[in-house]
């Protein structure tokens, strides 16, 4: 009955921990320990009662509420702060009527909810840090323990030089770092209170606005910002991005990852185990899960970010329909993200690599895909342009007789003058054509240690 | 726990009656219709025994399902077909082991996915086909109410030159009934079977294949499609790109309502009633909840249609990520939609006009407005280009002495040489200079009763 | 120095004939049709002298208009009709002064801009139209072709079961078709005339309006709607959306050919020829140039579509932003479609496929693929359980022994009790495991040619 | 002939400066700059001749291409680097032979592209600095200006207490200088180098490739990253979401400023002047132009940002589309958001407030939006409870009679008894009822100085 609702697919996609951080419960907890700490923080600055406090932070948890019951008025009202706060008021006044007068005191909806999203959003990053985390040690692994493995490099899909499997892992490697650093960067300006009452100007609490401010950022160790943000959304929008280009990064990696995994490649495997990937009618295939899952989640996320930019336009001193919509969108990214990388990290720590059909595959051609090397290397005795022209040369042949190109070149005397077996066996051995791949790797390993 | 889980907000955002459709429940019991249907058709054809089709029908039915229990072997196995092809077949074994063998006979996952989708999109689009009507009569009366109802005209925003509340009406009405047009010629488009066993060919239905399917759609009361349609997604993405139209034209309409009901304006209004759009902290308010919903929704459109036009690059004979993708923004698309055609209809129903304000807001320029009737008017006596300088260079002078425009222009001899006050009575009313108003709102009218 | 321009570009992604049309040039001249039309039919309607039609008619030619000189005015003033109207009145008043005072006559500037508009996008639907058609014949002919040509089914990129290429295409052409009948179908609510002067009323053209507005739409053979739709846009998002829909299936072809191209697969393969798709750096490579120019129209058209969705939420009676960003992402879009089309279109027409590879490929796992085909026969001589559970124990040995299935089974006395080498060589031949393949092609084809 | 291209509408919608730098001209210029730079490393590391570096260099100069002639090239091959290598080695051969054989050596067309494009985005990130920095100035001044000049808040456009001008400019500030913050943050990982060869190995330079690559980075003022990022966009992807954040805070702004400019509530404009904003039929109407534009900014860069974010998944060593759809979008996002920059700061620094009309505004709903005001200070002397029932019946009796709250409150005896009426002149002053307006924007003026 609620969009995008599913216990039957929420494991599939998005992650359980995340998934409860932002459920019904865990929102109006948000909210809840908003309430509470605003009742802390004014009883602190003396704006109520010393005595008010207590009583209410008794009431602010969650599960003394139930959402299906604070739906009807939600839907009347325009948001749940309002149903929220009379329940929290009437369950306060049960034992403390004097109390319940200062529930929510000085507060708007829109500080209730924001705080309670901002706070929902810092639990939800603990998760996404540490599967990032670990998700860059799996990957940091990969990149060291083959750091030698070739395999073939392709460019438009089309088999290109030999790259090593850790040349491709240090790739991935090296973006997570920087989201990793983007994340740590963005936090302080995502981990702000946001309270200005009911127009930003905290006028309800008189002169004492700035010290209840004060007290409440310390109360929910958030960062108090210079003035409210109830209009301004970048805050938002940034954790938003971030999430968005992680899940760009991790895409790319499943669609490496599926490519690599295809049976006509055989390169990379998702680990199976335990029913993983298996198919209703072939017994006998592996089904790429979490790539299927990531590349989902790229396909969802830009537009998801999309929106999110979109509801950055919000009038005046509260959006209309604009900061409705971050209500639902934000946490179904975060959930989506935290999904991704999690599922990401348990892949790729167990991730099966075929260094053999890696290399078979190399060969594929025939050896055109040493041509250059091979080019490389007699334009040093023949001159670049005669050598050019010469293994071009070979290769059409090789691909237009179906023969390997060591095979062709090895009957043009005018090669054979300059390069013997030995050399045929260096320069066709893909190993020693693929650069800088170890030094590029060992950078990227290097540049985590410090 | 479930990505965009809300039992809190869906009310507010979402239609009840398309939740439902939706929810676990709902898409347990579409690929239950599904398989119920596949064992009818192949006993009828032949292809299982006949006496198979009745104890594997009495088992299709949702309830007997539990979405959290399926929810692991779905995030294993990556799609939730697998675990309930599986624990139906378990459940007809009960009684009827025999038949049990013939649960699923020679379809695939997505066959019991996509038909079952099918089936959900068609049970959703009936409440959206009746609350577009709906919405249509009640606009339409507002239109023909409205047709003489003069308010002014706003283009960038600005005061521009009268118009009717019953041509504004007029305008949105338009909209919405070519909407239905759309929805109404799509249709067969979407309801289509689709059955195609693992890859699309019936193979494993040897030579029966077809006829299975045609029965199949009979029994489902579904087209037969010319081919399976596994991974061409266009009858999905037409549904999808349909609903941002509407949506489009719904948050066309909400921007209209708020803005006429800003405190600054206050020509129409959204009803009240029951505490609908009360402010937590400023009892006189009354918030447009349901242009926000709408707006909110009108934010979200885009983005969830993208991702549907995104998920359609899908890979051969089974998508990867792109199929996936669907599963959840689809659903979410279309609850969305509903519900905010239902909030605008029930608004729109309820819709309280304020023709006196309307009438005094035409008048908040000085008379600047029917300045280009005026112009007209003296063009025919002075020429165009006098009586264009002699306008503009009393609207200079209204505007910078805060002067009505009636009072300027009364003392240019020039003027009162041409007009008398009779004529200054006429040209200054509003009701005179509304073009074809009244006849382009008989005109739509008159084609809705075609 | 303005947005998107690229002459070095544009014949990559776009059409050239498109491209033409929605130029500076094409977008001045699309006004100038308008307003000379408008012109014609006051005057034919009696609302201007009949002698002002002709000397207005003759300077309505964009190669008199300078784009660079009218963008100055255009910036500030907000839209390019106001310059552009200014200066038909001087040219016209070089020869016919009193002709140039009824330039415009009644017409808004949004009016020139929105029916200038329905004109060029009407003139860009017929090279689109045709090439969708010459598309769709070529895939036609290649699913007659290769109706019996077999290649693996590849699900989730693993190979699932054998198919057809003639049905990989029939499936292409079934969303083809489809796609001209959505574009067949929007056509008429696209081609509308847009006429409601100032703010919606036709006020300036007193109780003449709506017979200028026949005698418009006449001249320019547009549909007269019935009421004007300067702030409804779905007409124009219609057509986004259909764009989005046919590119998102010719990125699915895209994405198809592209893994058949791949150099692991090598089943299918644009046309080279003349530099196309080659590698500043491999020789030996040929790039499927075509299939990343439709992939970058796939990753494009999405946010396009969104953003035309997103500007249908327009103010009042003219939107202030959602009008102007029309402006240059539908033109975009269209051109975009237009060139992917296109492409397609050349590419298909001359598309290699290589039969004996697809056929050698359907042996890569080694018999794998056809252990539903022996489960099935098998089953009706074993039973279907026992017959299951013996295969796949093969299909397992098969796959940790490196060996052929075949081989594997044919040591297995209890299967070859069951079948003789002729049963195997029959049900190892993929030809008689592809169900209803061909008659799907033929379903696809016969429709075709109602 | 080209997608979006524009001479007409590029000085509406874009910036000029970062129009040129986006040119045809300004991508060829940056391939050449990259080339140069390439041809002086790799001659500084003596990988070719000392004597290669400056002839190469000398033909480097983006006048000496023709973009339409190299477009042809550009359509075929895939990409517009190998027809400028072409055609730079065609020039560099007519005085220096030699020379000739050395451009491009050991570099792809990615490198090429790819770093002229950072060198391009390098560039406009000039004027974005330095017109973000003076939009923060304006907008600074004006928050200064208006500290105490006070306006109706607005929250669900509906009047809810009374803020000033200057904290709406505060608030837009404080987004603003986050924006700079984060594009101070992204620059250094956006300035980077990509450098990696036909496949990122870097092959084709033996073992000097790191040495090129450094010396390169050096020539170019770039910084070298531990890796190529050929196919990780990310650093690409930032600098998109970023605009997307700032475009989406300028459409906040816009939002607020055509709302203020509203005939209807008139309390801002901006400048007019030299037929800013002028309408073709309504001569007294002055439209937002800017705001028109920066809207239709924000309208589009959701989906360009999208787009950006959709690319990311790219195939292997090399995208297959991603890459492709980048080069016209980042560009055109750029351009867009520069535009947008800098028409804001034009605006802005120039904006026409009306503090009067803002005054007057205030007392639009008779007194009712100091009702909270005055129960909090009934509150006091009749205990909260009564003070609120005792306002709220005032307000309703207010509404209902359309009478002036104050009037009403005046005529109960009980309200008299505690408030005189230099009380209610207190009560009812909004300037005593800004809570900590000022304090928050001297917080956020005092935050600058730092």
């Amino acid at each position: 009955m609620t969009p995008g609702a599913s216990h039957l697919l929420g494991p599939l996609f998005g992650s359980p921990a995340a998934g409860a951080i932002f459920s019904d419960h865990g929102r109006l907890q948000g909210m809840l320990d908003f309430e509470a700490a605003l009742a802390a923080a004014e009883a602190r600055v003396g704006v109520i009662p010393a005595a008010a406090a207590a009583p209410i932070s008794a009431k602010c948890r969650a599960e003394l509420f139930d959402p299906t019951a604070l739906a009807e008025v939600t839907a009347r009202a325009g948001n749940p702060a309002i149903p929220l706060v009379k329940r929290l008021t009437a369950l306060v006044a049960v034992d403390a009527p004097e109390a319940a007068r200062f529930v929510h005191w000085g507060a708007s909806s829109q500080d209730a909810m924001d705080t309670g999203l901002v706070l929902q959003l810092r639990q939800a990053l603990v998760p996404i840090d540490s599967d990032l985390a670990r998700l860059a040690d799996a990957v940091a692994a990969l990149a060291a323990a083959h750091k030698m493995t070739l395999l073939p490099g392709r460019t438009w899909l089309q088999h290109a030089l030999p790259v090593t499997f850790g040349l491709k892992a240090a790739g991935w490697l090296d973006a997570i770092e920087r989201h990793r650093a983007r994340l740590a960067s963005l936090q302080p300006r995502l981990s702000a209170l946001q309270f200005g009452g009911a127009a930003g100007t905290l006028a309800g609490l008189g002169d004492r606005g700035l010290a209840v401010a004060a007290a409440l950022a310390e109360e929910l160790e958030l960062t108090l910002p210079d003035v409210p943000w109830h209009t301004q959304r970048d805050r938002l929008a940034e954790l938003a991005t971030t999430c968005g280009m992680i899940v760009g990064t991790l895409g790319k990696m499943a669609r490496d990852l599926s490519l690599l995994m295809q049976t006509d490649v055989a390169e990379a495997f998702e680990p199976a185990g335990d029913g993983r990937g298996g198919s209703s009618t072939m017994p006998h295939k592996r089904n790429p899960v979490t790539s299927a899952v990531v590349l989902a989640a790229a396909t969802r996320a830009p537009g998801l970010v999309a929106t999110m930019l979109a509801s950055m336009v919000q009038e005046h001193e509260r959006g209309l329909g604009g900061w409705h919509a971050e209500w639902t969108v934000l946490p179904e990214l975060v959930i989506l993200t935290a999904g991704a990388i999690s599922q990401m990290a348990d892949t790729m720590a167990t991730l099966e690599v075929d260094a053999d059909r890696m290399q078979a595959n190399l060969d594929v051609t025939q050896g055109l895909m040493m041509a250059e090397a091979l080019t490389l290397a007699l334009g040093i005795k023949l001159g670049r342009l005669a050598a050019h022209e010469r293994v071009e040369a070979a290769c059409r042949r090789a691909v237009s007789e179906g023969r390997h190109l060591r095979q062709v070149l090895a009957e043009d005397p005018v090669v054979t003058a300059q390069l013997d077996t030995l050399d045929f066996d260096r320069l066709f051995d893909p190993q020693n054509y693929v650069g800088a791949a170890t030094a590029l790797v060992e950078r990227v390993l290097a540049a985590r240690r410090k």
